[in-house]
């Protein structure tokens, strides 16, 4: 069984996407246990001071490293860990094939950053992945980590029901994106189904697919190489 | 005020990201507001199906049409949406920029699929973005839904305290990424925070942390250019 244990200064944040649909599933068949941990539960003052202000001047407050080190050394104290991951836009932009590499794990952290960042000791002590979900600024790195943990646990054995359709998934193999789908009805608000799809030629559908699919990517890939 | 509608088949996993930290504080401080769209409210049927199978084959279930032009067709009746915006696979992927073009508007409406994918005349009809959060599979929409509403909340006037560290940020400017950040104790578990930020020299300082953010920049260029 995968263990995830994600380290965050906004624990609350994390709880209904952990506890709803197929994460939630996964942890309840017994596929994957996920542990939060509230950085605060690693202070020793009274106020449960987590941040502080940057050497060097500078807007915003950073995460101090302590509260880290200490809920980190526990953690590995407990069992080993194949990865210890940074959530930061420093990081590697995240992608199908490392969410495989890390689905082969077995027990992985997630550090959430919040606020300006974390002091970079608590990286370059633990860290053996620094990931980005992509080139935007968010409040935190709660998000990213639910997003990681999601990709991960939806690919562990047993998860999904439906083992054909994970493989079949738009950009689960070198980049491709999938025809378009449609269901019933055949016609509604003067918007029909192409016929092909309703014609029963298994081999002309297939074909239809395929030809879609390419085009579709093509296309994919002409919107997204334009920057 | 920014009205972000969003169209989801597990509202449920919607709860806490929406009410907590910034974004719970900038509905907080009517700077947005933003409404949950239950996909079960819009069926006629006692078992409140919202999805059926594909045409033409294929493994998994599709969201079905109606329920999304019921509920979009409804808030398109109440007010003008600058944006009705698909997450999917196959979208232009989300970067800062979009998110900078996105909090321009006054409406928006994000449709969060899930399942295999929705059938492709909601698309059709009432899409004006379709956005990809990047190259990775995901159980549902919900997530990348999050992640656009944080990216463009944190984005409005006023929802920031500090609006330098808003622009600041990594990765908000240019795609360059930012120097390391320390903060108290100068030195932890044999860890010195580098001499330079201890020293008061604001102009050194400024040079080192200009040299680090090139350095880093570079560094982040190399490892998300290799694939």
């Amino acid at each position: 069984m995968m263990r995830i244990d994600i380290i965050s200064a906004v624990p609350d944040l994390l709880q209904s996407p952990l506890n709803t649909s197929i994460v939630k599933r996964a942890q309840d068949k017994g596929k994957c246990e996920i542990q939060i941990h509230n950085l605060r539960d690693f202070t020793h003052d009274k106020h449960k001071q987590i941040d502080d202000k940057p050497f060097g001047g500078g807007p915003g407050m950073l995460l101090k490293p302590e509260p880290f080190f200490e809920c980190i050394e526990k953690l590995k104290s407990e069992r080993d860990y194949d990865y210890i991951i940074f959530t930061s836009p420093k990081g590697k932009i995240f992608n199908q094939s490392y969410a495989n590499k890390l689905s082969l794990g077995k027990n992985i952290i997630i550090i959430a950053g919040h606020y300006k960042g974390i002091d970079d000791r608590v990286r370059e002590r633990f860290a053996t992945d620094e990931i980005s979900i992509g080139n935007f600024v968010l409040s935190g790195g709660e998000l990213p980590a639910l997003i990681i943990a999601d990709a991960v646990i939806r690919l562990l054995p047993g998860v999904l029901n439906d083992s054909v359709s994970a493989l079949n998934d738009s950009l689960m193999n070198d980049n491709s994106v999938e025809a378009p789908y449609y269901t019933r009805p055949a016609e509604y608000r003067g918007m029909k189904v192409p016929d092909i799809l309703l014609s029963g030629h298994d081999k002309k559908i297939a074909e239809w697919k395929d030809e879609k699919s390419l085009e579709l990517t093509k296309k994919w890939k002409q919107i997204n190489t334009t920057e």
